[in-house]
C-alpha cells in the first residue's frame, strides 16, 4: 500500500443519520422527510463542515472567480444565495457589484452568517434569511441564483430541488444560474489496495495463529455494500469517463431528477482488474469556468464516489463494459439516493447491483 | 501542525446512529433500548470494525498472552466468550486447553464466527451461539468469562452490563474474569493544534478577502460540543493521570456503573494552555498482564477520549485543577454516556460542563 497514491478521508458533508428512523416505525413519508430535513439542517450547523468546504480552495475559488469574472452579469442585480452557510458566496456577489443579496440559510448557522455579514459591514447589501428556501417570500424577482448545492455523487443531499423551487417561483425569465450546468461521469475503477485489504485476513493467521481465510468472502460482500467517498489517484481510472447525467440548471425539473437513467459503454485502457465503478462531476459557470471533481483534476472535498462490485473481474485493453446507470432520490428519505448499476463485460451475462446511498457512506 | 505528533482517526467502533430516534417521537424507553440494541449489533456485523480490532495488535496480543500464559487456569475449563466477533478469543481459549468454549455473538457476524471455528477444525470445542448474552442458557456453570467489552472512554457501548449479567447467572463462585480489573484515568490536556484550528478563520480572509473573525467563538463552542477520540502524543498530557473509576470485574454491579463519580486533583507539569480533559483506561488480567490505552503506551484503536472546554485556560507549574468526574449510561439510550466534568483552577470559580457521548463522537 502506498499512502501517497490514495488519500482516504472521512466524508464530512452531511451523512444524514436520520436514516435510522425506519419505515417500520410507522412514520408517514411527510413526517419522515420533515424529520430528515431537520437533521439535514442540523448537520450544517456544525462548524467542521464549513471549515472543510472553505478549506477546499478548488471549490471556493471556482465560485469566487465565476462570480468576480462575471461581474458585468451581477453588477446592480438582485441575487439569492441558496444554502448560504458562512455567507461567503453572498459576499463574493457584493464584491462583484450586486445591488442586493438574499442569503438563505435554514440551519442555525444563519446566526453566524449574520455575524459575518456585519463583520464585513455589508448589512445594507446582504439580508440573511433563516428559512428553508421553499418558504422564502422575496420582495422582488431575482436576477440570479447562486448556490453550492452539490453533494457526493452530485445529487446526494438532494439540495438541488430547493434551488429549482426558488428558480421556478422567483427567477426572472432571463435570470442567471450559478452554476449553469452540471454533469455526472462514470468510469471503470481499479483499487490497487483491494487485494491488500483482503490479505489482512491471511496476515492475522501469522500474527495470531488463527486461520481466517473464510472472512475474505464476507469482506468482499461488505466492501461492496456501502458506497465509498475517496480521492483516488488518476492511475486507478481504467476507462474514459462517460456522461450519465447532464443538467441544465435553467431548465431541469424536479421530475427530471427522478428519472436519471443512462446507458454507458466503457472501453478499458489495458490489462487490469475492475473492482467497481467510480463517478465524479463537473459544474460550469458562465464564461467557461469549470469546477471539476475529476480524479485528473486537483482534489476537492467531494473526492470521487466508488461503487464496489461483489465480484471484481479482469479486463484487457479494449474490453467493453456496457450497462445502465440510474439514480433517484429514495422514496422514503428523499435526501438519500437509490442507485442501480447494471452491467455486462463484453458479451457476458448481465449483473445487476443496487446501491443505497444513505448515511453509511464512508 | 505536525502530522507526526497527532494521529487523528475515524472511530470505527460503533457510533450507534440510533441516537437520531428522539424521545419526542414518542418511543418508550424499552422500545428505545431494543431498537438501540438492534443498531448496536448491526454495527458489529460490519467487517471493518473487526478488521480494525484485529489489526490492533496491542489489544489482540494482550488477550492472547493473557489467555495463553494463564493456560493452567483455563486448561480443561468451561469458558464463555461474550461478544465473540470473529471468535478469535474463543480460539485462544482452546489453544490454552479449554475443554469447551461458548462463543456468544448477537450480531449476524455469528455466521462468520461459525465459519472460522470450522476452518480451524474446532467445532467440537467451540459452540457459537447467535443470541444476546442475556438470553443464553448454558448447559452447565462457567469456569471463566472472557470478553473484550471495552468501548471508548472504557464504558461507551455499555457492553459490560451483559458480561455482568452472565457472570451473576452462570459463573462459578471461584470462576475467573478475563480481564479481571479495569481502571479509567483523567488528565489535563493541551492540544497544540487548537490555535491552528481557530486560525483557519484568519487564513480564509487572506485566501478569499472575506473577514470571518466572528467564527472563532462559534468554532470554540463547536469543538467543545462533541467528544473526540484521538491518539494524542505524550507531550500533550499536562498532569499525571488520576483514577476516576476502578472496576473489579468479579464484584462490580450494574448499579455501580450508574454511580461512577470521583473527585480529582490534577497538578500541572508546567506552563501551558489547558484545552480539555483526556481519559484513557487500562485493564488487567491474571498474572500481571496489562492492556493499556494510555498516551504513554503504544497506540491502540481506542486512542484516548478528549473532552474539550469551551474556554481554554493557562496554567503554570503546580497549578491545581480540582473537580469531579461523573459518568452514567444515558437514561433513554443506555449505550450512550452522560458525562459531567466540574472543575476549578486553583481557587477560581467552578465551571460545570456536561458531555453527551452519543454517536456524534468524531
Amino acid at each position: 500500500m502506498n499512502a501517497d497514491e490514495s488519500k482516504p478521508f472521512e466524508p464530512k458533508r452531511p451523512r444524514l443519520h436520520v436514516a435510522m428512523i425506519k419505515e417500520e416505525d410507522g412514520f408517514e413519508t411527510n413526517k419522515e422527510n420533515n424529520s430528515q430535513d431537520e437533521e439535514y439542517f442540523k448537520s450544517y450547523a456544525d462548524i467542521s463542515i464549513h471549515e472543510e468546504m472553505l478549506s477546499d480552495a478548488v471549490r471556493t475559488n471556482a465560485y469566487r472567480y465565476a462570480i468576480l469574472k462575471n461581474y458585468e452579469m451581477i453588477r446592480g442585480k438582485i441575487v439569492a444565495d441558496i444554502g448560504a452557510g458562512t455567507g461567503i458566496l453572498s459576499v463574493f456577489c457584493v464584491q462583484a457589484g450586486a445591488k442586493k443579496v438574499f442569503a438563505i440559510e435554514a440551519s442555525s448557522m444563519a446566526e453566524q452568517t449574520e455575524s459575518i455579514v456585519e463583520e464585513n459591514k455589508l448589512s445594507n447589501r446582504i439580508t440573511v434569511i433563516n428559512k428553508k428556501a421553499e418558504d422564502v417570500a422575496y420582495p422582488e424577482k431575482l436576477d440570479a441564483i447562486v448556490s453550492e448545492w452539490m453533494g457526493y455523487c452530485l445529487l446526494y443531499e438532494s439540495m438541488l430541488q430547493s434551488v429549482i423551487d426558488t428558480r421556478d417561483k422567483w427567477l426572472k425569465k432571463e435570470g442567471l444560474m450559478f452554476p449553469a450546468t452540471a454533469t455526472l461521469y462514470i468510469a471503470a475503477y481499479n483499487d490497487e489496495e483491494y487485494d491488500a485489504r483482503l490479505d489482512i485476513w491471511n496476515e492475522f493467521k501469522s500474527m495470531y495463529k488463527v486461520s481466517m481465510e473464510s472472512m475474505k468472502k464476507c469482506s468482499k460482500k461488505c466492501i461492496s455494500r456501502n458506497v465509498k467517498v475517496r480521492s483516488v489517484p488518476p492511475m486507478s481510472i481504467m476507462s474514459h469517463g462517460q456522461t450519465v447525467c447532464s443538467i441544465d440548471l435553467k431548465t431541469v425539473t424536479v421530475q427530471d431528477l427522478h428519472n436519471i437513467k443512462k446507458q454507458f459503454k466503457l472501453e478499458c485502457f489495458g490489462r487490469s482488474t475492475i473492482h467497481g465503478f467510480i463517478t465524479w462531476f463537473t459544474v460550469t459557470f458562465p464564461g467557461d469556468i469549470t469546477l471539476s471533481t475529476s480524479p485528473y483534476s486537483e482534489d476537492t472535498h467531494w473526492g470521487q464516489t466508488i461503487f464496489y462490485l461483489e465480484e471484481p473481474f479482469d479486463v484487457d485493453q479494449g474490453t467493453l463494459i456496457t450497462g445502465e446507470f440510474s439514480l433517484c432520490p429514495n422514496n422514503f428519505k428523499s435526501r438519500f439516493l437509490d442507485i442501480n448499476i447494471n452491467y455486462r463485460v463484453n458479451n457476458g451475462p448481465e449483473t445487476k447491483k443496487y446501491y443505497y446511498m444513505n448515511d453509511c457512506i464512508t
